[in-house]
């Protein structure tokens, strides 16, 4: 069975990028052309925002797929539509696998260890009914949080190595509050997020595939790139999920230091700067298309050009 | 607009207790008259698995419902059945309501500022669908992770207060791991976990109700009892849920010290030694019944025994 590792850095060869695009659907800043063909049929409660979600994610997985190496759904923003909303995160998981898309669903999911196995079989491996296993949402890795410690994050890592999956444990996050609680100085001197970053490193170093990474990576942010540049040495085996790009204010070459020089290493998130913030949204479909289509490709120029500099120059700090 | 810490301080006087009911449900440690009836209807696939949980749930429900002031679903229990999983969950909630139990949802959740709005919207505000605001699952309180810091947490926290709601953030969780990050030193001399109370307490001091606390309440583990005295004495406004009774080695002696001497101030949750580890599974109904009775019955004798002991002699600490 391949690794997730190996598939992913497969897919970003393939697709000559590490560019992924966020699914965090937000229903009232689709396009008026896609929400008002909806409402017609659904009205306007959870059911039609369930409908819009779907309708505007198979848009944008045709449009991407053959552009990059996987999507990231934030699961949070299907949940908050309820069942329905689960709904469509299900035909999302399912129409971008039909696209040969690989899925890395943002849960964040945690807990004690039985419980922990629960969330592994949900998303990464099977569950055990009545004595026959299920594939239940069976995506290709999630994230997950590590406050909890190495026996919560066990059953995900074992998981992982059952079924060929991944997942990115979050390390040093994207947002300003990282100072409260992960840039805490511990006793043995590094910082909370150091010793995160140990433990992914401990995991990580046990199942290294054919392309020198595993299927245990770690989540940092693009908004701190002298922190990237040193988990970067930290976690040599680790892919890196880099959430912060375009909105939240990371840059492409705020992004490289998250890869190895050789241009490997990470995949780079951007979710709101891709998909929505459009001018006004009463656009065409045509025009909507245009600008996504122009987003993707000029992310990937980009972040690829980043790398050339990051391959040449070594790290790229802020002066 | 009542807060969920007042609802949480008179139910709890009204029951005369502080305990309450885990809801993890586990479809292969069900009783055998349970099972066959539904697979008869539904066949052995997930959807019977859906059907299994809610019919068990409405068994247990109805039999608990006079005894105690809340139950605690524990989602991933729910997820790991997919889409009729998560319509079990939505199920067991509405029974829960229509027999006026608080619901604490165990969901763990945590992400950036926005995102964190998200799930806070799905679980305890309203999800806005094209300019009109929806409550989706609508519990009364759930548990948070802190990892990612107080821009996390701010959007839980304003929805709590908007819509008379509660969370409890972890703080020291009652696994064995607690050690690997939530017990380091800090840069301060406290230990992460602490800094986390301190945050928990930042909040909680903001809102304190009619009965002396607030609803933002902390995750504090029964298998701590020392560190359970001091987290007590550092957050004296939030109410602690306390899982790891039973099954994970918490004691009534423990969980005493979570309760302030006047024996308010936590909740007590037990799950899998309540409502499963049967001896055997070919049990009758009424058996089934009484097991439940006498299992809740006799947890709330002790932990109310416990509480008498704190009262009169103080800490109850390992000697």
């Amino acid at each position: 069975m391949e690794s997730f590792a190996d598939r992913l850095i497969q897919a970003i060869e393939q697709k000559s990028t590490p560019c992924v695009v966020g699914l965090d659907p937000r229903v009232n800043e689709m396009p008026q052309f896609i929400v008002s063909s909806v409402q017609k049929r659904f009205g306007s409660g959870l059911e039609a925002a369930a409908e819009c979600i779907i309708d505007y994610h198979r848009r944008i997985l045709d449009l991407v797929a053959p552009l990059i190496p996987a999507v990231k759904p934030q699961i949070a923003f299907f949940e908050q539509f309820g069942l329905p909303g689960m709904k469509a995160f299900e035909k999302t998981l399912q129409m971008a696998k039909e696209r040969n898309l690989l899925v890395i669903a943002d849960v964040k999911r945690n807990d004690i260890a039985s419980t922990a196995q629960a969330y592994a079989n949900a998303y990464l491996g099977q569950t055990d009914c009545f004595g026959k296993k299920y594939p239940v949402f069976n995506v290709d890795c999630v994230t997950v949080s590590p406050y909890m410690g190495h026996d919560s994050l066990l059953p995900f890592v074992s998981t992982c190595n059952e079924y060929g999956k991944g997942i990115f444990i979050l390390v040093k996050t994207s947002n300003p509050s990282t100072k409260d609680f992960q840039d805490q100085t511990t006793g043995s001197a590094s910082r909370l997020y150091e010793k995160v970053a140990d433990q992914v490193n401990h995991y990580a170093k046990e199942s290294i595939g054919k392309h020198g990474f595993s299927s245990i990576g770690a989540v940092v942010g693009a908004t701190y790139p002298e922190e990237a540049c040193a988990l970067r040495e930290r976690m040599p085996y680790s892919i890196f999920l880099v959430p912060g790009y375009g909105t939240q204010g990371g840059t492409p070459e705020t992004c490289a230091n998250c890869f190895h020089p050789n241009g490997l290493g990470a995949v780079i998130n951007a979710s709101r700067s891709t998909t929505y913030q459009f001018e006004d949204l009463s656009l065409t479909e045509s025009e909507f298309e245009a600008i996504i289509l122009e987003r993707v490709l000029t992310m990937k120029n980009n972040i690829n050009q980043a790398l050339e500099v990051r391959k040449n120059v070594g790290k790229i700090l802020p002066t």
